[in-house]
């Protein structure tokens, strides 16, 4: 008894679940996401010696070109290999690279060819093709571009701080950082951050292994004894793994018809657990599905 | 390098963080936790011995009476001892309760004199005594009472799904749950669920032992292997523990200046780590400050 709780894809007279419409949309609806745009993360086993890979898509253009471009060049150097997870913060982040970054006698070097960015980077002009919801507490509205939750007023439009996104860890301002420290959102979406740090991409797969960790001690949620960290085995671009291990995912286009229905029905449940259905959502609360490519 | 990352307490020229205010608010704006209100939940210790234990604040009247005073029946009763967390789903809850609550043959009888609440008590009448966001996606209006999180509209006012809050699991409707099978929430707000399911309280501390559990594999996070649960050793009315074991927490009023200064710096940070304040926040990203008492 009383353990139902919002199940999804469950059958109803009184209407049609989110799962529902997903599990149901057609193969054109679903869009290939290339190796080349994916950062594939092997963290060191568990330990029950279970294997643990985390895989994040990286922003298409026009967004976060110049850290995206320092990533792949990271990821090319084999940077992050022997670098750490450092800090997990409840309800917030969960960051990793390079554990000494701050000593500069033992911080590994940066590639030398890396990009820097500036505060106007984190906007971009213009809006996204498709509206998500338009009652938003942090900006004038909401939409989606090409599978990803941005937000936009008349100077242009940023993608947004929701659960899994990937951004770009920085000191204090006028540095936006390089790319080489790397940070993913584990609670509540902390929207404060929106146009104050850079994202670069999300967690499509994998994210457990990361938000289940246990939580730093430390100021921030840093590690207090290093021995707490997780090693990170290595990070690859997903193009530049053997065929066979390239992950094959793609996500609901939200450009498609089943990506409004579905949005549409976030917002308005019917299904037979619900009883008052919303009548609205934070773009946080309408995550882009994403699947495993069917054979 | 690029590890600071809104970093709270920050000193700034320009200006004063959450954090701050936080800090500097004066003995009169906090108010004492009674140890009769907290549910106290001690879990199995972790794999290196340690103890965990997760502190809950039950909700105030008006708001979920009946559930909250079966609740105090069910901790009376002892009713959870060797009881288990069966759910953990990523981006959502943990929940605990009865494994074999499903089983007829095997579930633990409740107490008999449990109150059976209705969907009309999802909402009381009235609105919060100190407004929050009016910008809401979900409702005409936020605000908070006496530490909690509100929404309201002309029908009524209603608890809201933040980070950390209590629930209580159903099956379908119109049955409204018991008590006996409570969740919390771990992930983004799953405001959906507002008005559809009771919320109960909140974990005010130890939050972290339920969100760092390893994921279920199973549907809605169910683990599939019943050696994956984490026992609860003992749930307690925090009056009913040994004086030197009872919680000594508060809460910053929210109906105090300082929590007015707090909410405002939230949704326009001007501490030196920012840019661009958001002018805005979401009500679950103003979350009511808990300290423990000073002695």
């Amino acid at each position: 008894m009383a353990l139902a709780l919002a199940l999804p894809g469950h059958a109803a007279e009184s209407g049609v679940s989110p799962a529902e419409i997903v599990a149901t949309a057609p193969a054109a609806a679903w869009v290939t996401i290339a190796p080349k745009d994916l950062l594939v993360m092997d963290l060191a086993p568990d330990a029950a010696g279970k294997g643990r890979q985390v895989v994040i898509q990286l922003m298409p253009a026009p967004f976060a070109r110049g850290w995206v471009g320092n990533i792949r060049k990271l990821a090319a150097a084999h940077w992050w290999d022997g670098m750490a997870i450092t800090r997990v913060q409840d309800n917030y982040v969960v960051q990793w690279g390079d554990p000494d970054a701050e000593d500069a006698a033992k911080a590994k070097p940066l590639p030398k060819d890396l990009a820097v960015m500036g505060e106007g980077d984190y906007v971009v002009a213009g809006a996204p093709p498709s509206r998500g919801p338009e009652k938003d507490a942090y900006a004038a509205a909401t939409g989606f571009y090409a599978g990803w939750p941005i937000a936009y007023d008349k100077e242009g439009q940023w993608p947004v701080h929701c659960y899994a996104m990937v951004g770009v860890g920085r000191n204090l301002s006028p540095d936006t950082g390089t790319g080489a420290e790397l940070y993913t959102v584990i609670g509540h979406a902390p929207r404060h951050l929106d146009r104050n740090i850079a994202l670069a991409g999300r967690v499509i797969s994998g994210i457990e292994h990361l938000s289940s960790l246990p939580r730093g001690t430390g100021a921030l949620g840093f590690y207090e004894d290093p021995a707490e960290r997780t090693m990170i085995r290595q990070i690859r671009m997903g193009s530049d793994l053997p065929q066979a291990e390239q992950p094959q995912l793609q996500y609901l286009s939200t450009e498609s018809a089943s990506f409004t229905r579905y949005a549409d029905a976030r917002a308005n449940r019917r299904d037979a657990f619900f009883i008052r259905p919303a009548g609205g959502a934070d773009i946080c609360n309408i995550p882009v599905p994403v699947r495993v490519t069917p054979q």
